[in-house]
């Protein structure tokens, strides 16, 4: 596989979880690319006295002619910034940062590189470049033409998977969306998803309740009766799909042990006890798109940028799972 | 201290926890009833061969007659049912557990018990009872004329304590009700909680978002830059308070270590990360009551009922919550 990291904002750690990740993975048989800047990448290699070299290419025809070689890190120069400033928020940066993220993924679109894996981006600074997605699923989604990617949690150690039926939404606007959305396509979605993403050939699917309790029979809510629970009783026939479940007794009781996919109605549902139960090694992995796409599930952590201790850990999982998903999609045998 | 249980719902394991309370607590130096039913008790004593003794007693000078006796609970009997049938709901057994409790908070709020600890009750059989509150801290509230008591739990072993701005309503009201409630007093009488009922003289609040990310300065969701935040601002030249932060990465990151309390704005919200990082330990306690009232964290188990496998943990630890609290709030010496 060829896997392609876009480089993420300039001034946070992408750069650097991306050096050390390939430190980690340049003998795994696999060839890697980084999308953004060469001088960015070179600013953190020197910076932080990493053992890798970079080599700056400047189109596809020239990666194809780079032998691989061991230690070095082929870097697509899409854009060069003028200066580089660790830790602070710029348009310049952001601009850049969309600017990879377009690159590495037309690269996967034109079927150059396998997968994409996205090093962290700031809001504010891709805002103020002018851009009104703010966020990688929302560019991808859109690029891509794809109205609601999903975003979903996947945590190695626990083979713990959580899916969010909505994601950046205010939450006085997350029960109507709930009401409103194709919840049955969502649910057989993500199913397929778990069939092609991840080989799964018998998904065991759990739903949340949107209400405290599930609403406790209707008690406080009536999403979970009136809208969550038919659908869940009419998928029930063609796949074991199981809720909705009282969301804090569910985790608490480690219930997800039991499910290949948690499905949370909301963002901090589904963040709150994965994020206690995985923050170092979980993983954001889009799905429904044609391209394989994963994250690291942090921010760009401006406060570190350039120290040399940010952890690549949870870049290195990304990228080990795009590496998997990859393949994955490509083994068009059985199930089972 | 004299601590009376409330014992629940006869069919439950209410009875079963409150004994092997009891058994870890006996030579303690504090005093301890049960209020319920003397049959139910005597039940699951004999069922699970429990080496206790029950004293039935009709009366408080009866209790008041009563020699503390090694090994000897007080049983005041408030009612007793016709049949006992460990699993089932029941609307007799709701009734009892209704009365159980209405007689031991009598007996705290006259002074004659200092605390209470509320063993499970179940919401169905309570509402077949016939009763409109369905949970305790509805009971306890309109008994005592408060409109709105705090729920708070709280985790010995991590020092955790979460309060809830909202508890048992339905996700679309969440917002109105932040909107629409004083917060400012809400705040202030947490802190007035935390210096009265734990001793923490200089009280350190962290408060969440009630949008995810807590909205992204604005992005995602307006209740954080119009009232949450402003009231943060108005509070912290008088306290220490902070927030409001995403939830899920203050979670995640272990943010709750820098606070003595972390406000929830909802139920899912505070209770997912608590039952995660404290399931077996954890305690409820109401606040703002005049009385003093823990619970255990966990419902009536009825699959588990009169087998002898409940944990009594989080009972026992709920009760020696309840002599902390009430002896912090007999001793009215200055703080610090």
């Amino acid at each position: 596989m060829r896997i392609v990291w876009s480089m993420g904002d300039p001034h946070g750690i992408g750069p650097e979880i991306i050096l050390k990740s390939f430190l980690k993975l340049e003998h795994s048989g696999h060839s890697f690319l980084a999308a953004g800047s060469f001088s960015v990448m070179e600013h953190y290699r020197k910076t932080l006295d990493l053992p890798v070299a970079l080599e700056r290419i400047s189109d596809i025809p020239a990666l194809h002619r780079l032998a691989a070689r061991s230690g070095v890190l082929p870097v697509l120069s899409v854009a060069e910034p003028e200066v580089i400033t660790p830790g602070q928020i710029s348009a310049e940066a952001g601009r850049i940062a969309i600017e990879s993220i377009n690159a590495a993924a037309g690269l996967c679109r034109d079927g150059v590189c396998d997968a994409l894996v996205t090093a962290p981006i700031n809001k504010e600074a891709i805002s103020q470049a002018g851009c009104r997605e703010t966020g990688h699923t929302g560019l991808l989604g859109r690029m891509f033409g794809v109205a609601s990617p999903t975003m979903m949690f996947f945590d190695p150690v626990l083979e713990l998977r959580v899916a969010l039926a909505t994601i950046h939404e205010p939450l006085e606007r997350v029960p109507g969306i709930i009401r409103n959305m194709d919840l049955e396509a969502f649910f057989l979605a993500l199913a397929g998803s778990l069939k092609t993403d991840f080989r799964i050939a018998f998904p065991r699917i759990a739903v949340l309740g949107l209400n405290p309790h599930a609403s406790d029979g209707g008690v406080m809510g009536s999403e979970e009766l009136e809208i969550i629970a038919p659908c869940i009783e009419k998928l029930s026939d063609r796949m074991l799909i199981e809720g909705p479940f009282p969301a804090d007794g569910f985790f608490g009781s480690k219930g997800y042990r039991n499910y290949d996919m948690v499905v949370a109605m909301y963002h901090d549902q589904g963040l709150l006890p994965f994020k206690v139960l995985a923050f170092d090694t979980g993983v954001n992995v889009t799905l429904g798109l044609p391209i394989v796409r994963t994250s690291p599930d942090h921010g760009t952590g401006f406060d570190i940028a350039g120290k040399g201790i940010a952890s690549e850990r949870s870049c290195y999982e990304a990228t080990l799972l795009s590496i998997k998903i990859a393949g994955n999609r490509k083994q068009n045998g059985p199930l089972l």
